[in-house]
């Protein structure tokens, strides 16, 4: 490990953090609610230390993959623990446990929170943690990367390791690459830090003609961007019972669930390789299959069809995307909607965009290896390729995601033992959806933490455990677990 | 396809299920429940459809996967309509669809019953119920093979096509195989029954001299041995409420969970082969752990230790080993126990055991495969090679596991959406133990289905999917799957 390129990296991103401060800073002189203050320490404290740590220069040297996924993990972890700061010296939330919680929720884009009423909450307060779902959106390091002048990042690096940038993004960037790698370059990065913002401005705006009011319209475009979740309002996007906002929000969430290239492509009008995109297509199928079948399901307690088309509309792509806004208590559904919930929790977004789950190629990749696998089963001299996006997917892609489903599934059975260990009164089902909820970085899960339920009754040792669930899901697993490894840690 | 030759391997099957009529028709005779000629006249439909479907001599010509594969499919649907037929003449059970899926669960050793009441059936049937379970433990069709002359199916292949034994075989031994292939041969099919006889018999006696009567004796070894579950009482082995009962019990599933080439080590003296074997070391230490998890769980329900060890390491040998026994209602424990069973319940027993579930040796390759996932993603230059008992596995066995995990969850996902919209009013919890535990031939699963409970209730479409996979899962997946491809109706 180079400690000292990794210290180097860190300097820059406390400053980075402290200026992200200003914003709601602003909106608390603004408002006037008093809470200038929790802000403004957190953001001393994080200039005293990036100038500290960025006092010495970076040792050169090579870097590998390992220094690329110990930067993210401490960058994440730092993000986590001041982005939560202001939480406590406001009083809002008192204890670290749930301050923590809500803060990683808030940047790995989750939005479970432990909040019952956020109504009261000050207006920089709830600001900031919208703000942290927009950043987290897009990665935070990522964030980093494309606002640092490009001389001081290469500069620190001494010129020899220009390849640990493209590590951080792979970390931050989900989703398994079979297409063009476009967030490989710093320039990249700021192009879909572009269309990132563009498309936030324009839902602020369409939420503005809707009706809602500034703060809210801002506040609820930031969450949406990041498919994070968090509302303004204590019963979601329910609050404003419009059919118009419900449409806005349900349709702009499904955008933010794109893969971003298909924005690239639609920018360079490359139309040949969004018709072409396997992923955009599967979505989209998934999608209007799942609220097809949930509207028939729900008729029964609506009634009307285009009522219950709305709500099922908004609440897949609310799942899918794994935003996890809420438009009405899903929670009394049937068996039947709440399964297909729960299979949209896991599958999730797709890959490069913001949302989490498993990816809806790696969906594609583990369904087409099953269809393969039976017909090599029955004919063991055809050969074992898959072809995804028109071209085929190399060998090690496709080993890569059967290994990221059983990685996946493994923390994922784990972390459900661990919690109803913790959490030994809750049902298995409450148990079951909140570590689903947390691992694909959705939000509200089902029962005990159902939509109009919340995370604050839990024990502090499980909410660090979902909190470890979150970032192992926003982070896609392997970044932060290859650090638990010898491998790691060997000169 | 080659029609002729499955109908003329058929029409020996029918002759073998006629003669394993024979014995409970015996126990009817000697029990006099009025009961023989539920027995005899499937017996005999069987006998005439066997000689009309023998007559013509088989066409010769090459043999196929996919004949092996059609071969066991039809085997095991005639097994599953013909055995059905006794419960329904009998008037036990008057429904099709539920004498179907009793059958189905019966073969396939899953125990799940449709019946609330055992306690009053007639003797014969309840022998036949228990039997079907010990017939189906080592595989409907290596019984047959075991038993048909040796020059009688050499015959009907036209001496063309030996191979296609071994794919039979292959479809119905559990498990992928990268040790040594020990039930490749017919000879070694009877070594196999010799052994799963002779432990049969070994728990009869061990049973009686527990004061249990030569009935239940015979038949709870019965379904012991193909770890199948059903039981002559109502509430299952805890009727006899007895330390010595499900410890003997206990083990002897224990046994049969293990891999039968364990056996075979032991008997030509081969203790390295044993000491060698990870599937039985991690086999032991999952069922170690489990036991002793909940043990100290449930302690705060039955106050003394001895008493939660009993219940403790008699349930997880139950469900580990995918037999269903339940000496205690299990659905009162905590989520957490709770939890660690239904984990256990994919976790399954060990390959080429009677057991059901994932199987052990899948889940260490799969374990496996993530970690060297994981020190690839830090070092891609590291070789992904695996090793299993000391040797390499196969890269094409490893790619298989992980497609077979893929397509395992895959069906599951389905099933259980499914069977929640055929079940509309039933809890998730319900449908997701409900399949869980036909897909795995468990038996039992938690809520509407759980230890105390039976299937009843459910409607014909939900049990003739249930029964669906209990025989996807008994065949793991692959040769029912590859029938519905279109390459195995390709000429």
């Amino acid at each position: 490990m180079n400690i000292r390129y990794i210290l180097y990296l860190c300097s820059r991103i406390f400053f980075v953090l402290a200026i992200l401060m200003v914003l709601p800073i602003l909106v608390s002189l603004v408002c006037e609610d008093g809470c200038v203050w929790a802000f403004l320490i957190p953001a001393l404290v994080l200039c005293v230390l990036g100038i500290l740590s960025g006092i010495q220069k970076p040792a050169k040297g090579t870097l590998f993959a390992k220094e690329g996924f110990a930067v993210v993990t401490i960058v994440w972890i730092v993000f986590a623990v001041f982005g939560a700061v202001p939480f406590m010296i406001s009083g809002v939330i008192p204890r670290f446990a749930d301050a923590f919680f809500e803060t990683v929720s808030g940047f790995t884009t989750t939005g479970s929170t432990v909040l019952a009423d956020v109504e009261s909450l000050p207006r920089s307060i709830l600001f900031w943690r919208q703000f942290t779902n927009w950043i987290g959106g897009m990665g935070v390091l990522a964030f980093a990367l494309a606002i640092l002048p490009l001389d001081a990042v290469n500069k620190a690096k001494g010129g020899q390791a220009a390849g640990s940038d493209v590590y951080i993004i792979r970390a931050e960037s989900p989703g398994p690459m079979f297409g063009k790698l476009v967030p490989k370059l710093r320039f990249n990065v700021q192009i879909l830090y572009i269309i990132y913002a563009i498309l936030t401005v324009l839902e602020i705006l369409l939420l503005l003609i809707g009706g809602m009011d500034l703060f809210d319209a801002v506040c609820h475009s930031f969450s949406s961007a990041g498919t994070g979740g968090f509302s303004t309002r204590n019963i979601s996007i329910g609050a404003y019972d419009s059919a118009y906002i419900d449409t806005v929000i349900g349709i702009f969430i499904l955008l933010f669930g794109v893969n971003f290239n298909i924005f690239y492509f639609l920018l360079t009008k490359n139309f040949l390789g969004i018709l072409k995109s396997d992923e955009l297509r599967w979505y989209l199928i998934i999608v209007a299959s799942a609220v097809l079948m949930i509207t028939f399901d729900i008729r029964a307690i609506y009634g009307d069809f285009f009522i219950s088309l709305r709500y099922a509309f908004f609440q897949v792509a609310s799942i899918i995307t794994t935003t996890g806004f809420s438009s009405v208590d899903f929670n009394l559904w049937s068996s039947f909607s709440k399964g297909i919930l729960v299979l949209l929790m896991f599958i999730g977004a797709c890959a490069s965009s913001t949302g989490g789950g498993l990816k809806v190629s790696r969906i594609i990749i583990l369904v087409k290896t099953a269809v393969k696998e039976i017909r090599y089963y029955l004919n063991p001299r055809e050969i074992r390729a898959i072809r995804c996006d028109g071209s085929h997917v190399p060998h090690s892609v496709v080993t890569g995601v059967s290994a990221y489903f059983a990685v996946y599934m493994l923390i994922f059975a784990g972390s459900t033992i661990l919690l109803s260990l913790f959490e030994h009164g809750q049902s298995l089902e409450t148990c079951f959806t909140a570590v689903a909820a947390c691992l694909n970085n959705i939000g509200p899960g089902l029962d005990g933490v159902g939509p109009m339920e919340n995370f604050g009754f839990m024990k502090d040792i499980s909410k660090y455990l979902l909190s470890f669930d979150m970032l192992l899901g926003r982070l896609e697993l392997f970044p932060i677990l290859a650090l638990f490894s010898k491998a790691a840690w060997r000169h």
